[in-house]
């Protein structure tokens, strides 16, 4: 009994872009849409009544940090993690995968799965593709994520073919031990994980093979993980293609507000990305002209808001030279208003591309987008 | 030409308490009254549109650390301290007497004035009297204070009174440098500060000076700087009644719930205090019935809210079992729902001393508040 539906409203004309729904036990999301990640169940600096307020639709939690701390059963005996975080809307956990190589903490992988060391106590865990699964059903987001293995793309073609191959025999033990555990109840949507680098026939093969198993929805993982810009690029249509259109494809960690535009336009439904957050927490805001490292000297005595034109609360509040004060003494708030500006950028973003590809005119509006934002950025770097 | 007025409305029969009005050019503040600690511009973890949906009238900024960084200069040119923090109710400073002592800065003090270093970079700084007082206009706050001499409990009889003699001398050079800066403009209403340590001799004879000056507030300072808490509160009704009861009396620094209760039945009008801040960074809260270490591992999996009957944001949306975990984690907005609930306790503390006031049931609000509030603080001391 799955409530997920993913229903298509719009095609544009002149990219793979498309205007769409998903439904869940909770609540509706409009895609093309950006997830706020919630690492340890609160997206940094916020409270959850300020990300409805942004608007955010469905926010994103990380199996592998929840699974440590508090540990996926305390969540489970205080009722799932939308009630521990008193969160109501749709909620995405991951499977842990990308962690386990970001953080450095992979002591062993093979057919079996993972076993990986804490990266806070050192003690050990194992972590079978089984058990992925069975965290994130005591977890009970509304879209879940097949345990994958995600290499680096120094690993080169041998290796992530290998992984790749894994990571297809793993999503058909996911599926069947979420088979197991959802007879009967409510269960969330389980997502296959699309790997295979920057090569287009293990993508392909790849690809093949998930959708063999029927998934509601597909991730697309192992980019962003170290490649040049333009290899990503290129790998992406083929990976957009390869998956199924009538079912919403999460292109896993990308990115700038250029490559989310990019990858709308290749036909990604779904974005999750560190970046609004962790750049506000080192004093680089998102303007529609590109970044700016607000903790400059030169805005010491500015009276202007971050973004002049902008809605956000910090905008509408308060000035360049306040918040460069605040972050300039280490405050809290400085932290909250730059998180909120750029949170706030992002999910603007999504809401001018969903709306440029409603009205028919996405092609445009990405062409003077591009423009703008790139004009300022070059000038800055 | 000051806007500065203050009205007594009821005055308690069985105590020396006093329900009153501070009015001022950015509006009025009910007495008595807490006034949250803006230390360096932001009341920590807190924006300002939350202090104003939280009830709080006035906020204090620390005179020490705004001169250091940013910088009074730069706060002025942008338009002065309410502008810069974007907070239009109004605003205490202080003098910057107590930072000297409290961070250690001192370098010499003498009838000139102070000498300290700055504890960020160690820079040498002389402020005399008047400095205090030109960089308090140059803030901007509804009220000013008087710079002081405020020396440590241990110090002794014979240094109190060296240091009170000089505070009384001091007074005098702020309140004519005061007039020299306020002529023709709309000016802040100068407090003096009254001094003498634990010896009511010193006390009245302080007293006794600062009102031939006229200042339109007091303030009692020297109080809570390492004397035994009976000390305190032998002092204190001294203090306020050698004080004149037409004028606001602003006891600095003070203190636990208990503390603001007693010292509200000696005449005390207006409170500050750290606590409230500080101890919910540190993982603990305030409730009815006395202090609560949230961070302890009891309340790992406890559904129920910090404080059952309590209103606050935190209490109203999140679970203990999730406040400690995002203490235990380290995350922002553990530190925000426990300061949101700590400083909802004290504003709702004053709005009950208020209300008893008012209502001529004081004395036995006082006793039922203590009884309740001191046996589960005895029972986890």
């Amino acid at each position: 009994m799955e409530a997920f539906r993913f229903e298509i409203r719009y095609k544009d004309r002149d990219s793979w872009a498309r205007l769409g729904k998903i439904t869940t036990a909770h609540g509706e999301i409009d895609t093309p849409a950006f997830m706020p990640i919630g690492t340890q169940g609160t997206v940094k600096t916020f409270e959850a009544g300020e990300l409805e307020e942004l608007g955010a639709e469905i926010i994103l939690g990380n199996t592998y940090h929840l699974y440590l701390r508090p540990g996926s059963e305390v969540i489970e005996s205080c009722g799932g993690l939308h009630r521990f975080i008193s969160w109501k809307r749709p909620l995405l956990t991951d499977s842990g995968g990308f962690q386990f190589y970001s953080l450095k903490v992979l002591n062993k992988i093979n057919d079996e799965g993972i076993e990986f060391q804490s990266h806070i106590d050192g003690s050990r865990h194992s972590f079978p593709p089984e058990r992925a699964i069975k965290i994130q059903h005591q977890l009970g987001a509304d879209i879940i994520m097949a345990l994958d293995e995600c290499p680096p793309y120094e690993a080169g073609q041998s290796y992530v073919a290998v992984a790749t191959e894994r990571t297809v025999r793993w999503a058909k033990r996911c599926l069947s031990e979420h088979r197991n555990l959802s007879e009967g109840k409510r269960s969330p949507a389980l997502f296959g994980i699309l790997q295979g680098g920057v090569y287009p026939e293990l993508r392909r093969s790849c690809a093949e093979a998930l959708l063999s198993y029927d998934f509601p929805g597909h991730a697309i993982g192992g980019l962003a993980v170290g490649e040049p810009i333009e290899a990503t690029f290129e790998i992406l249509p083929v990976c957009t293609e390869c998956l199924p259109g009538e079912k919403p494809r999460y292109l896993m960690g990308v990115g700038t507000p250029r490559d989310i535009v990019e990858a709308v336009a290749a036909g990604v439904d779904l974005f999750d990305c560190v970046l609004p957050t962790r750049n506000a927490r080192n004093g680089t805001v998102f303007t529609r002209r590109g970044k700016m490292v607000i903790k400059g000297a030169s805005y010491a005595r500015d009276p202007a808001p971050i973004e002049e034109e902008c809605g956000c609360l910090a905008c509408r509040r308060y000035s360049r030279a306040y918040v460069r004060h605040l972050l300039s003494v280490g405050e809290i708030l400085g932290l909250r208003l730059t998180s909120w500006h750029n949170l706030y950028f992002y999910l603007q973003l999504m809401q001018q591309i969903r709306e440029a590809i409603s009205e028919g005119r996405f092609a445009s509006w990405k062409k003077s987008f591009l423009e703008s934002y790139q004009e300022r950025e070059e000038t800055e770097g």
